[in-house]
């Protein structure tokens, strides 16, 4: 069974295993306060173009995005997200148990809109009975989104500016940050997504590590105490230089990138060969997730050999069905399923 | 520089590793469903003679401590604890941030007493306006405590009884479970402690895992929906067969209980060769931990060469200083540190 | 300048400050457990017809909102709401600060429906990764809802059925519900909404009292230490006799009803006479609150002589326009409202 | 019975109803922006000397305590609070349902020393674990306290001198703050205690008021946003005049302060009194509550005719009960108290 199911089935790259080898009895202090940590600390601020950001490495994706948003916002504040977004429908409800109401704007292809989110703004400093209302206090984004498309430079400087314009903070998930840097129709660089946002994640957990989270406070001091709130909320991993170690493993020569361009190569080969047996897709995806419609005789087909995902019912009795790649995917793994999917349309075109 | 710093100051035991590489890159289902980590629970059901237990793999300790208390109380309900108790102290209020209140107790030697948590108890039941007050809703302990002591047979039992009489279920923080079980005077094999309580830890963070804590509920049914409230406070590991697969590697052939037993072996060595040499112990503990007095001139002699922690200060220009072992250190490591807390001993008396 | 803001812009009826003075100067217990309180529980035991309810007494209605939702749900469970209810829009996010996600639905005229409910939760229980996601626990509406519309006796039961079979609560804000009660199109008594929901709330804030919302759970025992959790929230009156007092003066003799017929029976009159002039109503609302819409010219030309809210913009140039009803006007009020707006409607069409 | 159980045990000051009676048919804006509201900031403001303080009126002193503490908390933040404090132990956890701790300190007479706080505030800040621990974010004091004790010029000028010297806010809950104006031993007046804090209240329920207590941050600009968070914890009431009206019929022409002084010159009597019987009192509390150490005997005489409340164990057989006066008791009540207090001592100690 090859799984195409998620970018977190399997463990980590072998160059981070090594690290943990050889890095094992090595007596170190806890809580990231190491040289390892410092030192991974070091690259990301390098490869971000961001001498003096402020790092935070955290275990996961919703102890993250909630650790964020509660570090910036008052009781009264709520974050501005597309409706589709992970904090919005896949967290549990992380940032309303932590108070804070998600105000959520519809998003065509998972984006948030610079236009839509001024209008929200505008509309609550003009309403003469805002303080009965929630006050939108920050901006979440993910890139890439949950349907796997990417922000433009444009469209996340005019949600920078937007930010900037009402004074909050822009904030954006980068879980997937790898790939939304590979994929094609990106235009922008790490530096220059840094310098477009206020706080943004670099995740590791899909792309090449155990687990880990980084989180990027552009400016220092522009959060404050976050150390009190990463340990309150049992954020603060006691053997800290774990995530340190595993940063630096993948920052030091590009070893980040160059497996999200993997992932990323592998999806685009895998959209290319589901088109051409004449597979509709879902959304233009360009990055690791290739969501594609298939009918039921074509799902079960498939469902024997490749693990995979049911996104939503489409009409016509088909389904769309989310494919996910890795850098633990290879060719020819690629290969074998389009071609299984190449017989399933047949066979499905036949009946 | 050698390490008695703490018990999380390196990573994992060897096998814990080999494991991890060995399963690096099988396909795994995510967030704890899969079979390693059910395997996991299996060895945990045995060790703990508890068929039904509903078991739950957390990252760190401040995190389950805090989920399993908020999964068990109503919002106006506080937590018993001993003053010195780790919720109470060094958890940055995660209790009280989730709502609820800890309500300490005097604890000497750091233990908690029926007596005085019955007092508490039946002075709520009687008040005429208890509705002003913090209902006392779960008597927390952790065993060993944080004086390194550890509870008789007869004393958790005696606090069990109290917790049923008024109906508030009893939680065990073992994030030191294994040294408890090792120590000298402990007087209860896992399964009997497991059947003292309603819920409780075993921690694998201080002994041989990477990170990792295991939650127990011994009865099912217990807890509802734990599951929701471990994602909605960021505690669900993607990656949920990582502790599955350090807790089997721990538990298959019980190698979590010879380590913790060898870390109780080295402190022991360094209580007694401590007391040799004509210093003076701060407290009996029989576990990993050894709290000793050490002049300003015998803690700077051996700062050079052992990372160690300062607790308080004591009288007569004496402070008390923390020692932890761990599987990681050695006999040599030991023998060591004694020759040289015998040199600054003598030094000392010299002057 | 005569209001139609609200029906909370006056005092009270003088039958309550009568009572007021009447009672100023006798030593009362505190907090709702006096004499006067237990006579105001009986009078809406039995005009609900619910002899064993159990019934607290607050100061206001979003306190009284977000109380009974925390003292029902876990934390990890939301409520399901019409996007327009109160809760979700004009409460600042109390239900969000109290850790629970407010699950809306689109609701025409205002009104949740029993089959969008069920669609909600059958949803959840068939989720495979059901706790990546809120948990809906509860159903909330409002009687009349925001849109001054009234549920019918067969829309409630349906909501309630699918309350039972997914074993939830079902809400009922009530704040005005004096008013659904005397509306037309209104199907149901007191004691037929009551047995068709969980929880329901009597306003009296907007009917008569100074101030003071009962929260009514149907059945004892349905909620669990309410007292505790009014009083942290600092919900709990001291001189709580101030509630019971003001219920009591209401529900001695049905003044309480008689107050809210008066009202609804003023809105008709100015619906009709609105309409009479020509005027175009935004919804049928048979309650006290009347939608109309306006020219820029015709609500500049009221402006003058009467306080009423603007609602929102509708087409061509006008605008929705909010006018209230209470007690506290008189059928001159109205008479006198509908010969300007006469006047307003010929000046306008004359331009 | 006459009760001295409390000083709301009654209504209002008739001054108060006749307010309200004459206000009650005028139109007001509701939620505290009318103008009725702003004539009583002005009158609070000129009585504390504060040109520009911001001042906000809520219905209790539980809510206005949790709600001053969280408007100027951070989730990790704690408050330093006397052991014997109201939000210690009489709000049911309301500040930490709020997410904060209340940090205690040991406060003879029930008032905190600057010394200790100080030197709680420099030991966390010189922790080098700190986030480890809860970070002390505020100081609440009570004047009067909780045993009738009040705060000298010099006490209370240390502890904002240490809130200052550690950047932190003092807040002092005036609950009862007319009668430590009106106590022998208070060396301050209102503008002079105003200087010397932060933020305080004006407490109205128990001194004339049917409920009511003033928060006043001296500073302009020093809370933000509070009117989200009032309304968000539904402590915004609607008809927000009656707070205004209220406060202004007791602040128009000093009538505040006259039944403060009135309750107090009482409660001097009564102790005088009772001194004279040969009665010892628990504590010299120059305030309007008599705390008396009676014997079972005496107690249950006087438990005939007079209410008053049971306060703690004291030894030989005695047992401290607390007596409470207010504007609403008389001279005359007063003197047949003590006549009964005196023969219950004769009896007593003819047995």
């Amino acid at each position: 069974m090859i799984s195409f199911l998620n970018d977190y089935s399997e463990g980590a790259h072998p160059e981070v295993l090594r690290a943990l080898s050889e890095h094992n009895f090595i007596s170190t202090p806890g809580y990231g306060e190491d040289p390892v940590t410092e030192e991974a600390r070091s690259l990301l601020r390098k490869a971000a173009d961001l001498p003096d950001a402020e790092i935070h490495f955290l275990v996961g994706g919703t102890q993250t995005n909630s650790a964020c948003i509660a570090s910036l916002l008052r009781p009264w504040e709520g974050v501005i997200s597309a409706e589709t977004g992970h904090i919005a429908q896949h967290e549990t409800g992380a940032v309303e148990a932590s108070g804070h109401k998600v105000l959520t704007l519809p998003a065509p292809e998972g984006k948030l809109r610079a236009e839509d989110v001024r209008e929200v703004l505008a509309a609550h400093r003009a309403n003469e009975i805002r303080e009965h209302t929630v006050k939108p206090g920050m901006i979440y984004v993910s890139d890439p989104t949950e349907l796997g498309t990417v922000y433009t430079g444009a469209e996340l400087s005019a949600l920078h500016g937007t930010a900037r314009e009402f004074g909050i903070p822009l904030y954006l998930d980068g879980a997937r940050l790898g790939a939304a840097l590979a994929a094609k129709g990106n235009d922008m660089t790490l530096p220059e997504i840094a310098r477009n946002v206020d706080v943004f994640t670099v995740g590791g957990t899909k792309n090449g590590m155990l687990f880990g989270e980084a989180l990027v406070f552009s400016t220092p001091g522009f959060v404050r105490d976050f150390r009190y709130l990463e340990k309150q909320r049992g954020a603060m991993l006691a053997k800290g230089w774990l995530l340190g170690l595993q940063f630096r493993t993948l920052f030091a020569d590009g070893l980040y990138f160059r497996l999200a361009e993997k992932a990323v190569w592998l999806a685009e080969r895998l959209s290319a060969g589901f088109r051409k047996s004449g597979y509709e897709l879902f959304v233009e995806s360009p990055t690791n997730q290739v969501f594609v419609l298939l009918s039921d005789g074509e799902a079960r087909y498939l469902r024997g050999k490749y693990a995979f995902e049911f996104w939503e019912k489409a009409g016509e009795g088909k389904s769309v069905y989310r494919f996910v790649t890795s850098f633990a995917r290879t060719e020819e793994e690629i290969d074998a399923l389009l071609g299984d999917a190449a017989d399933a349309k047949t066979r499905s075109d036949a009946q």
